[in-house]
């Protein structure tokens, strides 16, 4: 049986201050809710998305359908990892997203006109603000875990140094403690390609009803690259080729990773919005807690209280498990709780999407310690 | 004193049969040359060039100029490693490239178009077959060896198989026996971003007096990010901002990184031709010696009757050492002679271009090495 979501939305009349230093007027966030919050509001679980992700984490929409399944319903559900018959789920689109929550292809209520590239440039500080809104909106003033992937380890990262008292347990799978020069060069190759898109129209193409498709395929090809590791890329695809002998084409596809490539860039390009996939790199540039603490990332992260699961893929060049050590070394050094994990997984990056069952079941333990003590401090009381 | 460079033209009028059954009626070779070939015409030395270089492999084209400096000067002159006091030294531009030997802008003889898109598909094979004919103009029968790094190294290992008898020595360095399927999927991001810029007109941009150098630029900076290292990233840009302060925008410039890139996408649009830029990715994702003998490499190899340098670099990434040691492997199990190093540099694919001393030392013995031997000879005979 299969969990049916139901995405929500919520309306934001208090200005939102951005790390910019500009101010949204107003917005509305589109999120879903998996399980039943308990009376004392306590058993709450945010989850944080990723660059290409949305509110839509577990679940189908409709009972029976097999389409539209949540990006990540292998960890999130009745019986799953994080068990939706034990906490209440929150998962929010980030600001300036496309699926929902306000971005640039919405309205601006000061101009009445498409943001399009002029929607503010926001952080991962600003949506962990923004959804620190929702979650007290719902009635929540403490969450028993906040947990991400990739960019959404950083936003859980963010949880603990923004708000250290409303998190008891910080999970950040798969994710760093900012960009290095190679991950915001990728970033950049992707950016310029969508920029120099001729339709991208300095990012007003709603207006000329075009889409800068050929930049947004090249971005999501070079993404994809870098989600995967040697290993995979060589065992899916090696050097096979598309029609069994070389045409001698520079243009056709030859190899069968050219054509996953293509049909990857294809369908990225049918449903992202361009404006956002520059928004969300951006966030990820920025994202630096270390910057204010002159790049002492364990003076950083003195302020978080959280007890933390750090989880790396051994594979994960992207974000390798080095930089999640880093994160591990600076919790340590300042004392803190913190299990660490590194899968010898052969997935690269993609890993933490995937169903590896050490990493399922360690996740799935982890939860089952939160709801231990939970139940404990119910009865106690 | 710097040596001086003198690029000269050979015209060939003998049809060339390619590998992929076309056949080019005619065409020039761009070349240069250093030292002088002795009597014997024993001590020729060819040295191959990688995607985006040239035949101007050393010195300079005027007395005391600083510029135009040859892209392997620190490898090749007077008392440097391959020494042209003592070797005579060649270098030819490939056919399909963009300066000098016959490619995609010139004149299809038979029609008396531009070629554009339509010049022939070309491989690493008909480089070889080419080259060797313009060997045997110089009058020289025997190469005393071919040396060459990344796509460079390729053609001196399928010289090596194409003329056993013709190559005494095969130096390799930072090369692979084939592209794996990440090395193709980044050639093919630059492949696309090329092909989908309007500006390239199916490959006839020519005679719409436009370049297309968006994809250009793309392609080179997707291109350069896999020649560093990550460490070399990190120590030479890290997450240094250009401006000391964050901007908040997602298409100026904020990171060092950032800059530099798009400053080699500049200045590599500013240069090289788009279908050239397809051809030789091409050549280097079909380069694959082993495919016909069952993906045996150390079949294909039974061929090879030359002594070989391998030389890897630790932080290549683009072609690992992994890959440098398939090929030593493969030279051993025929029973060759084989000197391999892996050499603890920095700078990743890139090193292969670099004055590391203990790699040019190491060239420079192993040249020793041979010049003693090619003496020994002639002092007895």
């Amino acid at each position: 049986m299969s969990l049916i979501a139901t995405p929500q939305t919520m309306s934001f009349n208090e200005p939102l201050l951005l790390s910019s230093g500009q101010r949204l007027q107003n917005y509305q966030l589109a999120y879903e809710t998996y399980g039943k919050l308990n009376e004392k509001k306590d058993n709450a679980v945010l989850i944080c998305h990723a660059l290409n992700a949305s509110h839509h984490v577990a679940g189908v929409y409709e009972a029976n359908s097999e389409s539209d399944v949540g990006w990540w319903d292998s960890m999130i559900g009745p019986n799953k990892p994080v068990d939706t018959n034990k906490f209440f789920v929150i998962c929010i689109n980030n600001l300036g997203s496309c699926f929902g929550s306000t971005g640039p292809m919405h309205i601006n209520s000061e101009t009445n006109k498409v943001w399009g590239a002029d929607f503010p440039v926001v952080t991962v500080e600003d949506w962990v603000h923004s959804q620190e809104r929702l979650i007290r909106a719902l009635g929540i003033s403490r969450l028993i875990a906040v947990m991400g992937g990739s960019l959404g380890g950083m936003q859980a990262l963010s949880w603990s140094l923004e708000y250290p008292d409303k998190v008891d347990h910080c999970v950040v799978i798969a994710s760093a403690p900012n960009l290095n020069a190679e991950n915001i060069a990728f970033n950049e190759v992707a950016r310029r390609a969508i920029v120099n898109d001729p339709d991208f129209h300095g990012g007003h193409f709603y207006e000329q009803n075009v889409i800068p498709k050929r930049g947004l395929k090249i971005a999501r090809m070079v993404g994809h690259i870098t989600y995967l590791s040697d290993d995979v890329m060589n065992s899916k695809f090696g050097r096979s080729l598309r029609n069994g002998e070389i045409k001698y084409s520079t243009q056709d596809i030859e190899f069968e990773i050219e054509s996953y490539l293509r049909y990857q860039g294809e369908k990225f390009s049918d449903y992202f919005d361009a404006n956002t996939y520059l928004l969300i790199t951006r966030a990820l540039d920025y994202f630096d807690p270390a910057k204010a603490h002159e790049n002492n990332l364990t003076k950083a992260l003195e302020k978080s209280k959280a007890k933390f699961l750090v989880v790396s893929f051994k594979t994960d060049w992207r974000f390798s498990p080095a930089r999640s050590r880093e994160i591990v070394k600076a919790l340590i050094d300042n004392k803190r709780s913190v299990t660490y994990a590194e899968i010898d997984a052969p997935h690269g990056h993609d890993a933490f999407l995937l169903e590896d069952e050490r990493y399922i079941e360690l996740v799935r333990s982890y939860f089952e310690g939160i709801h231990k003590k939970l139940n404990a401090v119910t009865t106690h009381e």
